[in-house]
């Protein structure tokens, strides 16, 4: 078996980088995925719609959103024809390679970009190479370009291996949207999977460190608060207005200020918010885009719940309008100990790997649980896997970077995680 | 004619100073007013029920209350006799004189205390003199024990002149609960008044200025909010509280926060708030006390329509219950321009007056604009007076004194502008 | 005389209304302004740098704003050479007609847009009969295309007519960002001004009315506050953000809440907020551009030093930072009667006008103020003249339009006062 | 042995919740806990000063308010002589029998009561069966009345049985306002001791469940914020306050919503608040009593910061002051297993207990902590017992009541589990 050298993963995961695509908008992304599986020894390619259940997107941008980056994608090059079959948005895909008689392993990686700017200083690594996002306004900031390389990297290496069994991975569009989980797990795809294993880079975990089992995944719902009252100007006529930027500041100090719960972990992000138009004119509109959370789904239900009466009242107050539009949403999920096992016994024995932990809490909330789920519903196990990886700035901010040596340790931990799998009979 | 002493005047507003009682527990005072009244040559006096419209009492306190003042009343050797007359907080007294043939002309003076604590600094004249406030967390803090004085030596004045008309002297209860003003205007006594002078102290102006006639009511409206949610323990159950102080708090910041309005003044108080038992129970109610002012009556409607969407509001946003008692509520009123042209001549001929202004704004509210409308109502005249005096702190703060100087500049410059009234011929 | 016809001042107006350029932006409008002007018979022309003192420039957009709105100028056909001499965002421009011996008199025109949609609804005339704004999120929602249209036609039948005297018209940039009226009252222009007249067109006065001297101009002052915090990843590591967001709501509740002001009208307004970056992570910037207003400059000064107690507690409270950058501001003003008499007189003879309103109350702020008062140092007089117009939607909104019949109004009221103002000898 | 009977326990329970004294005003439960110890064959009492860190005591109420529960004390027919030592709040006791060579064992028992209203309803057993507080405003409705008769009745038993050691029994006052444990924890009273129990009733466990060691005791601080501003006429001079009402308010909306940490969990009370005079003077002060509590000492300590900096920015927005005084903070602490190990035995052999759970989460906090870690500082071991009762309202509710069988079962447990104790040799 050969697994692909250092230099062909850092040279992908630096073309993804400089690429980044948030939600429902991976055209190039995907595209180049789909020329990399061509050039593969893989049996099967899927892209677009053949990879999700088209009813279940959420969260997906509007027409004109959509084609401006469909366009860019086809002006930096991405292959028309592959293009043509992810209009609407339709991003993603999955690959299998068949090796003989064996289960099925899926290996789940997601390969979308932040809505956030890149730092341009020099200490930033990406920056100072020469690889910082050429999309102002968009980032790789959580790694996404290395799950993409990562699940590239372990096709090519199983391919090349004598492996008996079936491996699909898929290259799911829209976790940070929380948007791209539940169309895939629902693709049908994943109902012959015996084991998935889904991975992170990172997550305070030093190069060289490899988390077996995550856990500790928060339910997460998601939410859009429109508010809507009545401009006036703001001189002559202040009574006349009906203050939507009033409505929702009230709505943000008393979101934070939902009881916390005896039960468990709760979380409540006001993360993005606007309103108005002019200094000189009572608004007449705010947003707000928000998230909460729950250790547990009835957690999150609390919160959910809460947060309503508090957007209802808070509208209320100013004789103003909310229209509450939910968002992505993702249940919790656990790592199963059969799977652990094998990763903990796997990454034990891998080159570069100097610290393996077997569990530790992610603290925060992630799509990939639809997919954790719909397999061990069917009777299947999952594992959520973490590569560490020496990360200068936190994930989300600006000068986030993934240490290139941790794709070689994310590869050959996983491609041998597979292969230990596939001789496992569920 | 000859007029009461500067040392008899000074006596009764420091035996007034010394038994500040708050709104409808004015029994000992009450009970002095009579006492005087009946050492003087006066025609009739009715007190107590025979001078309120029983149904329109308004912010009326519970027995408990009623009683406690009642007892202190008595304790203080208020007569029995009257104290029975006044049971159930009927507080407040008439006094007529009859002059002969004439018009018939009206003193409307108020009688009642504040719920605030007096100042004890030595600078405090009362403090230093000893006549502070016998009655711990009452005062007069208004000048109301002022107006008692004046409203007993105008009396005595005009009883003891050649005055041809009726002088009805009104010693109305509970002006700073916003709550005799309208009972007495209702009580019919005033039908017959042709000219109604009402009269204020202080207010800003100096010793020996006098206002021939105040202007800039504010229509006002008090409120009671009583917030009502569910207890919980702090640490062990803070999901299951519904908060009734986040609601209370929520509503403070938007209630102030109404929108001012162009067609002119506004105001908003939350003058009094409280809520919760313990430090570590969620609390379960909160209430707040406040008020709202328009220059109109519209523009007071206007304040007070919003004041209940924000309480309404922020109720709902902590699932709490909101229960909204309307208090007090005056109206605007005007002064009449030949009333006010006779205080104005009065005023520059009396002594000790050195400066006469002919209007200004109250900037407040007053419920002696129900009796002034009331006369109006009937084709009489009205006019609201301030007699200037030194007052060390602002009305209503724990410093304000009257200077006594004033209460005889009050008495003189009232009783020969009833006298010059009663020459006129409606 | 003749006065240019009503055909060609809706072409003007129509050209204009397409064309929205906010302050500091108005490159095109200038342009054409400049080019309309040279066809005229003026005796000079002066742009840009000319009219303005360049250090008194406030809101001027940074560079590679003013370079978009210049190349869009340019590529709309605006003569090159005239844009030349705007570089930088140097907009506005003054022509003057000599008619001999006489006195100066001025009329202040403002020219800009406002960076806000225009209504696509088809009850909307400029959507319906194709004159829409063709520049996405800016509109002329307040009649500066009206303005901009009545001063180059006051120029022009000024010009056509018998005239004694001087007529300067100012072409003002920058009015709504309140950053255009200081600039052009220091250039030096004015000071030789013996009558000086600033227009405007609606406030609420059907067609057909005339306001001769508007009143009630609130002193104002605009600002921006950036609130800085922390970032963090709100489900895992909320305790390490320093919420913006949190700031900024908390200030936007307090900040209407700043008492209300004995002395008069006071205003205050958040009229455009923003903050975070995205639902999952703890935002860390936030911001307010907002404004206070009073009824005279101290009023209006109590309302910004409260305001800022509030934005520095609110960032204290969240541990954030604060930076609050003042933005325009405007003084009060009045109208001199002496030009209001005149104006009153001119229009009740003027064809199309059925109503003179002597004075009426804007309620809002104005730039012109600037220049009225330059004037009025120097010895000469000032009035501010409202030509009506039936508006369907209210100023600064979507809906907004003038009826084109009030153009003709408005440039026949403002010759005929121009050239009897020519005829008074100060 | 013998064991005091149920009805004297009932009839010394009952005598207590007639009783109530909330923290440092014990006075006549101290009295009557040492005259019930001096009927019993006890070793040494001591009381008050004696058994107390005079300069550790917090949150003792003034002068005024403890003479006034003094006299109460003395008018209920406690005994002078002992009433005299526990002068100036110093109320407490503990009580010593030795039983022979053998480890010392501690138990602790609070005994204050809580300053809220009882509930009247007849449905509440205390009320409809005539032992309702005495004491308007103040309730035993935490069961420190069972506690107190637990500690007696405790005492009694071993005092009767054969019993090889030495046992203390400390009747802790001012747990409620976290006040009295480390004073009494500082008194070397503790310092000799081999096994603490501390005993609690109820919390959600039903009669005839014991827990033998409770756990997850939140670490807390209590807090009072006094904020001050300046009065003024809500009407004729709203803009002269400085408001205090809604300093405090903004306070509380942001208090809450101080983030929750990833760490574990937080808690945040704004218990009780207040403020103002009357509804027409803008609020001079205003307070809030508060308390934060957190998982760990670490976590109390995160938002006992973040609430300094919410209350400091509150009061700048509105340019008042603030003072924040500390009141009780108490540690976490955690049951030694040696200790539960007895607990969990000898409860398992008890009448009346048909449920033992080892270990359960207390999700509030005790300042018995101070005591457990005092005695494990030195080397001895503690557990925190729960003695489930079936109470019908909440602790810290109006109808909080205690199933009096516990009391027996309480008894009869600790008794055995003390001589258990003995028998261990540490």
């Amino acid at each position: 078996m050969s697994q692909p050298s250092r230099d062909r993963l850092v040279e992908l995961r630096r073309a993804f980088h400089r690429r980044p695509e948030p939600a429902w908008r991976e055209f190039w992304t995907t595209a180049r995925i789909v020329e990399e599986l061509r050039s593969l020894d893989v049996d099967e390619i899927r892209v677009g719609p053949e990879v999700l259940d088209a009813d279940e997107r959420i969260a997906v941008p509007d027409d004109a959103e959509r084609d401006r980056w469909f366009q860019r994608a086809l002006d930096a090059g991405a292959d028309p024809e592959i293009l043509d079959r992810l209009r609407g948005g339709f991003t993603g895909a999955m690959a299998t390679v068949e090796g003989g008689d064996g289960p099925t392993i899926g290996l789940r990686v997601d390969i979308d970009g932040l809505p956030r700017e890149e730092s341009t200083d020099d200490e930033h690594a990406p920056a100072r190479e020469g690889f910082r996002s050429e999309h102002e306004g968009a980032m790789h900031a959580c790694g996404h370009d290395a799950h993409a390389t990562i699940g590239l990297g372990v096709l090519e290496a199983v391919a090349d291996s004598d492996f008996e069994g079936t491996l699909k991975v898929f290259f799911q569009p829209a976790e940070e949207a929380i948007g791209g989980g539940k169309p895939m797990a629902e693709s049908g795809l994943l109902d012959d999977v015996d084991y998935l294993l889904a991975v992170h880079v990172g997550l305070d975990h030093p190069t060289g460190e490899v988390v077996a089992g995550i856990e500790g995944f928060l339910a997460v719902h998601q939410f859009r608060a429109d508010f809507s009252g009545e401009p006036a100007h703001a001189g002559a006529r202040p009574s006349e207005g009906r203050n939507a930027v009033q409505a929702m500041a009230a709505a943000v100090q008393n979101l934070y200020a939902i009881p916390r719960h005896e039960d468990g972990k709760t979380r409540i992000n006001a993360g993005k918010v606007g309103g108005g138009s002019a200094t000189n004119v009572v608004p007449e509109e705010a947003h707000i885009e928000g998230e909460v959370r729950g250790e547990t789904t009835a957690l999150m239900e609390y919160m959910r719940d809460r947060a309503r009466s508090v957007l209802d009242g808070a509208a209320a107050m100013h004789e103003c309008d909310v229209e509450v539009t939910p968002q992505g949403e993702a249940p919790g999920a656990e790592s199963d100990d059969a799977v652990v096992d094998v990763v903990e016994a796997v990454a034990g024995l891998t080159d570069g790997v100097d610290s393996v932990v077997r569990t530790d809490d992610l603290g925060g909330s992630e799509d990939a649980t639809y997919l954790m789920r719909r397999v061990q519903e069917n009777g299947g196990k999952a594992a959520y896997v973490g590569i560490g990886t020496d990360h200068p700035g936190g994930h989300h901010t600006a000068t986030f970077d993934v240490d290139e040596e941790s794709l070689v340790v994310g590869v050959e931990t996983l491609t041998e995680t597979v292969r230990a799998l596939a001789r496992e009979r569920p």
